[in-house]
């Protein structure tokens, strides 16, 4: 299993970024502890695993990032310092709140002076979100980190959890990006984009090497870790749960199923389940369900770090 | 041949919002007629291959449509109104030009009047692009439709093209989108998500029928029709590229390789070959190649309309 893991790690290509990031990642997490900021590592939407070697096609999944964005932003307004790992085009915090709308369409421009305003019908709510974005940037309370690729993602996650380790159960990682499954071994791929004109294909997929294991056993071992569990089928999710917490030993999973994502979920330790669901009557208030999981795991965080000496 | 391809076509479930666009691209195109333009229908971005019936997983391919977001710049800057069947969250007009930026780093909240506005550094390049997009908006120049997977991308270009037919000759379809060669059938499909613990997967992808065919044989046998090929074997270009001519009788194939695509491409019809090339001092001067393109391509589609009585 270790030299399956190995393996696979020394497969995946350096990310042309990787020096840079990770100088900013210890200068990130140096900061903070001067601040006595708790952090949290939160990764966030799909990764790409492609399928050729100059690559054309890849297999990803839906996730575009949802819930690690927005729990970002309750994170930070709950005082923790984020590291947020995720997917170039997912949704980010705060910019989120626009990603439905063209941004051009909130400008106006004054010909006259040729200058370019906020339109008065959207200024309250660009303003609100200019104004929390601001102060996250002034406190430097976030560290942006993209990637695409599978390999891009675990080279960084063990980058990520690797600096949190100084931080000992100050840390949490809280991993909301839907890591693929399945990828194909370089030895297996074509060089050049796979031609229709050979007709029909058939694909291998290989399984992903589970990487919660050396996370929790090795890089970041006294960090308060979270893992997510997505599901179609409902009757799979407790017990697919309990089985990871069980083998990996971390301290606790998210449970929901793809349907009632936004409105359900539990969190699931080796003693407890936690339902949190959100009444019709608050989701039409816009009550986001990332808030409630956020306070909750800022609760179960500070247990956890009174039983635990911190470093 | 016909026979796949109507029973893939009907395997594709109808878009939601389906009845919603037809109506918006009848609307559209009586209105362009009214004004006397020429419509070109622009496809671009990858399109998604579901893996399972309720999707987590699907195949898809790197394009972010580039190509097409800035075309249908240059398009609407030569007097074209534009239908632009696009990949939802792949670049936009006018808004990529923001791409790389957080558009919230682009604004100043004033906190005495409360109101949030360009800042100053940002000012000429935010106003030159508000002004072009309103522009276009204000002339009703431009028609957005969105699509995620292969199936709603076919049934909406179906629609589109059917649309076209009326203008005769002065239609235009440029087909920048990146449509996967391959697909996996309903049947063969699991409903729910592909689980880990199963093992290593097999997956057979079949071929998906070219609609190419239909489109210029059928659909839109008039308009002026412009396909691209991309490969990542430069030699496999030009008779890839003529191939395809021969096969399905429409006007021009736009050839590029993978890595040389932005500055380097050539325009193949039966009768000629026409390189349009970037210099370094071009691109320096942030020349985009697709300005050339639809220069070029705007005096054939004006000669294709003399040659042909349009109706």
């Amino acid at each position: 299993m270790a030299q399956e893991r190995e393996k696979f790690l020394r497969q995946q290509s350096c990310p042309a970024k990787f020096s840079e990031v990770e100088a900013a990642l210890g200068k990130f997490v140096e900061e903070q502890r001067q601040f006595q900021r708790k952090i949290v590592l939160v990764t966030s939407g799909g990764t790409a695993v492609p399928l050729e070697s100059r690559t054309v096609r890849f297999i990803d999944n839906f996730s575009i990032g949802t819930r690690g964005a927005s729990s970002t932003e309750y994170f930070l307004q709950e005082g923790y310092a984020v590291i947020f790992l995720n997917r170039d085009r997912s949704l980010k915090p705060f910019q989120r709140h626009f990603s439905h709308q063209n941004m051009l369409d909130l400008l106006h421009l004054d010909l006259e002076t040729n200058s370019t305003s906020v339109k008065k019908e959207y200024e309250s709510k660009v303003s609100r979100i200019v104004q929390r974005y601001t102060k996250c940037k002034e406190q430097n309370q976030l560290l942006s980190i993209e990637f695409q690729t599978l390999g891009e993602y675990l080279t960084y996650l063990q980058a990520c959890a690797t600096a949190l380790r100084p931080l000992g159960s100050n840390a949490m990682l809280y991993l909301a990006a839907a890591v693929s499954d399945f990828y194909i071994p370089k030895e297996q791929m074509p060089e050049h984009k796979i031609q229709s004109s050979d007709g029909p294909i058939q694909l291998s997929l290989q399984l992903v090497p589970k990487m919660l294991e050396p996370l929790v056993s090795e890089w970041v071992p006294e960090a308060f870790t979270v893992s997510f569990k997505l599901e179609t089928d409902k009757d799979l999710l407790v017990p697919k749960a309990k089985q990871a917490l069980e083998k990996y030993k971390h301290q606790m999973v998210i449970a929901n199923v793809l349907e009632t994502r936004k409105r359900e979920v539990t969190l699931i330790t080796s003693q407890f389940s936690f339902p949190i669901n959100l009444t019709a009557e608050e989701i039409s208030r816009g009550v986001e369900i990332e808030e409630r999981i956020v306070q909750q795991l800022k609760l179960k965080h500070c247990e956890f770090c009174e039983k635990n000496i911190p470093q």
